[in-house]
């Protein structure tokens, strides 16, 4: 918060708050969790890469469960307000707008969100929490009414089909990001986002 | 192999040989499994249900880990021989009746099958080569040609589609059984079989 003039060597005099601190810390957790799974984000690597003892880290985050816990936390709303949906537009091409977002996200952050996925999966409830609160607040937008009114249906039949799709999605970019077999990234995105209509359409 | 009359109470005078017997205690194990997770499927249980030590057990299997090796492999055949398509009739009945197997086999088996999907996921590497080999013949089958040719083009992006298609069939099914949210199972099978084609033809 402080000024810095021009003679102030930037992040140098400045003295942070040990919130400032910890955040600071936190965005580069996400960063090196972005190429690495979770097994791979210990305290040690934090602190060589932050460059301070492995005893401040454990002040500010309290333990490696409660570090990792919050850095899956974080990359979950980086990942919700990157995929946001414009707020003007057809519905497909929002859409479009927001699966291209998630496509680029799981690229830019392969590692991670593999890790992620898997810890769910795996049994690990923490991380099994904090996937299903991001899931449903990427696949709650589908059902939120906007200028042209109601896009799918908000049904227990078609929140169930909704379901199925997002773990359609996320199959399919994990699985393109590793081998793209000839799928470029604009027909990847198309075939994503026409699949939903596609499928809910298939319903009764 | 004996001659059984009459007067033999059955199971009782036959003797099985070592390769009878240890597969007579996989198909219970399987049995077993259907209602359990893998890990409550221990060889404690299976003995007091058998009526045998655990002694014995650990003879025909060697231990825990390659028991349950074998009991999933087992669940995994089984599997792929229910859910094998009708030879004849036209692709979208013989897709229906595939599917409707599929769905019919969860329902069975839902606690196996979920803690089979999970210690996949989780990083289970033994499991992990089971589930995808099954998954494989499952949507190998989708490439054959049948009488009336090829029906879907097998292409790396139609495989990449199928692959994605099968993890929202999972996701589907597995959620479904939990709770149907108003869905029959007509409706999912239906669902699913027609969304194939569909998420296909979103391909350029």
């Amino acid at each position: 918060m402080g000024v810095v003039t021009a003679t102030t060597p930037p992040g140098h005099r400045t003295r942070l708050s040990p919130e400032q601190r910890r955040s600071q810390l936190l965005d580069l957790g996400v960063r090196l969790f972005a190429t690495r799974s979770l097994d791979e984000l210990s305290i040690d690597v934090l602190a060589e890469e932050a460059g301070i003892s492995r005893g401040l880290l454990y002040h500010y985050f309290g333990n490696k469960h409660a570090f990792h816990e919050a850095v899956v936390r974080r990359a979950a709303d980086d990942l919700i307000a990157q995929t946001a949906p414009p707020v003007d537009g057809e519905p497909l091409a929002r859409l479009l707008a927001s699966v291209a977002a998630y496509v680029d996200y799981v690229v830019a952050n392969h590692e991670g969100d593999m890790s992620l996925v898997k810890g769910a999966a795996g049994g690990n409830d923490t991380l099994r929490e904090i996937y299903e609160e991001a899931r449903s607040a990427l696949t709650d937008r589908i059902f939120q009414e906007d200028a042209v009114g109601e896009v799918i249906p908000d049904t227990a039949g078609s929140r169930l089909m909704v379901r199925g799709w997002a773990a359609m999605t996320e199959e399919l970019v994990l699985t393109w990001v590793v081998d793209p077999a000839g799928v470029t990234r604009e027909e990847l995105i198309g075939a994503i986002s026409a699949s939903l209509p596609a499928l809910v359409d298939v319903l009764p």
